[in-house]
């Protein structure tokens, strides 16, 4: 039986949610695996004695230090070596647990995932991507959102080639779409890294490890013209902190717009609160949600993490997710392709 | 008098709402400058008889030859030495005239400029920026938008006092305020050019030439967090066709949306219309047009571009922003403050 090291006290709301979440994945899943949640034993076994625990495929282990939100990623993971993102990425290490998730600091547990378990064979970098909404069917994820900025033109290539794996194997897409994230579409656009990149990416393409189709440009993106958007992490990590901000952005301007027609008369309040939930409603594909979190791709280890507002639902799709990865192999056919 | 030279062969309209606009701009003016409108005689001058043109400071210059939207601006500009973009910068070259607008192709326009024109005393790179929505009153520009990729940190701090000037005297924004888009806040983020460009920013700022206020990230950009955005021209330009790209997205959601609350009842059509309509107007800060278009920053001369959909409104404020932007002394203060 698969175990899973989640860590309790990662995310905004935890470990409450944390907690909540195993329970329910474990619930809902029949026990399917094992459970090792590790965190503070003061703050998280109060919350514990709040279910009904008995029968389910649960443990607990003590973890005295916590990461936090504010904890410079590299300094924290040497100066904090028995939090529980230290020591749970160390029961992957030792092979005593299968995967670890945890919704904390993304910056510290790419470090500490990077140092506990190294890369995978034949990866220079590892990364994460990022969820886009997009129109019509499929997925869109941009990589790389922020791990690594100043990309040299082979790990671009290398984050398309891991991405393909990971969404073929994991996300059941039939034939990801890679595309290389530019100022225009024709070859020989952007700088120098990006002129070689696409050559690599072709090269690549040519050898049927990806199927690339070439630039695309920043309205490609919701257009879903490719399921994997490749860039360096500044562009990545921009563009996604840009479409968070959009849903309030709108709701700002609509709201009030929608009160004005109301004040003037032409439009009954119960009219403006149905537009005004249909307004909302179209954000759901904003919603990351029901993805729970990414996992770092080139780590030798499954490491997930989501974003620091994860809800209870999140973590339990984070679990779904690590059990995913493992039994498709996710790992091994990363290793594969890149040695 | 001023002469403000006109590329009637510019933009997915022309050359038709390009005499529109000009017609407009002088009736509107009360004929407060000359306008020189330049382009293939054969396809202007029925377009003119469709006006009543009496009494009104325009003249017309027959170019030959026509850059297109598909040509390759650096052969362009080489090849066409008889187009209307080429003769009409060498008019403001010459002094004959004193600025030039079109609505042509970007690249091209930004190649001629700087080769007839050349650049301003004390510019590296000249470059273009462009409008973006904002909570709040003000204005957001950001720059780089694609000019210039793979930027040098001092080229970053050249764009933020350039259009500090801009923003000053030519859009009357009492105190611009510059952020660098970055991947954090904090200081010692992002690449290494980011990180010397924060130094340099920061220097500048020491000496009174601008405002900064450090690193922002990409969700301050519609918050409005400073009026000035800078980063290099692949970032920019992959931000600015994304935000392009949202108002057709959203849009292709939300009408759905609304049908099938009309369609189940729940919503009359003309609630259903109006809620549509005030969707549509969250939009307008969106709206370019009344911008018209943009100057490129650091030429030495007046060279305005504006999208390649422009409209005769949008020809009109361009004409009108060469105008203030001679008035104001825009590249003379550009030149005192960076030679």
């Amino acid at each position: 039986m698969l175990t899973i090291v989640v860590d309790a006290m990662g995310g905004d709301n935890a470990p409450a949610c944390v907690v909540d979440g195993v329970v329910e994945a474990l619930r809902e899943s029949s026990n399917r695996f094992e459970i090792l949640l590790i965190g503070q034993d003061e703050k998280v076994a109060p919350l514990l004695r709040q279910h009904d625990t008995a029968g389910l495929n649960l443990r607990f282990m003590h973890a005295p230090e916590v990461v936090t939100m504010e904890d410079v990623p590299a300094t924290a993971v040497k100066a904090k070596q028995e939090s529980s993102l230290v020591l749970g990425l160390k029961l992957c290490k030792s092979k005593e647990a299968d995967a670890f998730v945890s919704a904390g600091n993304t910056g510290a547990m790419m470090a500490a995932s990077l140092f506990v378990l190294g890369r995978l064979p034949g990866v220079l970098r590892p990364t994460i991507y990022a969820y886009f909404p997009r129109l019509g069917e499929g997925l869109t994820n941009i990589v790389d959102v922020g791990a690594n900025v100043d990309c040299k033109p082979e790990n671009l290539v290398q984050f398309a080639e891991m991405l393909t794996i990971y969404q073929r194997y994991a996300a059941k897409i039939d034939n990801p779409v890679v595309g290389l994230l530019n100022i225009g579409e024709e070859e020989g656009k952007g700088p120098d890294y990006l002129k070689q990149a696409w050559n690599l990416l072709q090269e690549a393409h040519g050898q049927g490890k990806i199927n690339f189709i070439g630039n695309i440009e920043g309205h490609d993106i919701l257009a879903g013209k490719a399921t994997i958007v490749v860039c360096d992490g500044l562009v990545g990590n921009t563009i996604l902190k840009f479409g968070e901000s959009i849903p309030h952005f709108l709701g700002a301007l609509f709201k009030p717009a929608l009160e004005k027609l109301v004040m003037a008369g032409k439009l009954d309040q119960n009219s403006a609160a149905l537009a005004g939930q249909a307004f909302k409603g179209i954000f759901e594909p904003f919603d990351v949600e029901k993805f729970g979190g990414v996992p770092f791709l080139g780590v030798d280890g499954i490491s997930i993490v989501g974003h620091g507002r994860s809800s209870s639902r999140a973590i339990k799709n984070m679990i779904y997710m690590a059990e995913h990865m493992i039994e498709q192999r996710v790992n091994e056919r990363i290793a594969e392709m890149l040695s």
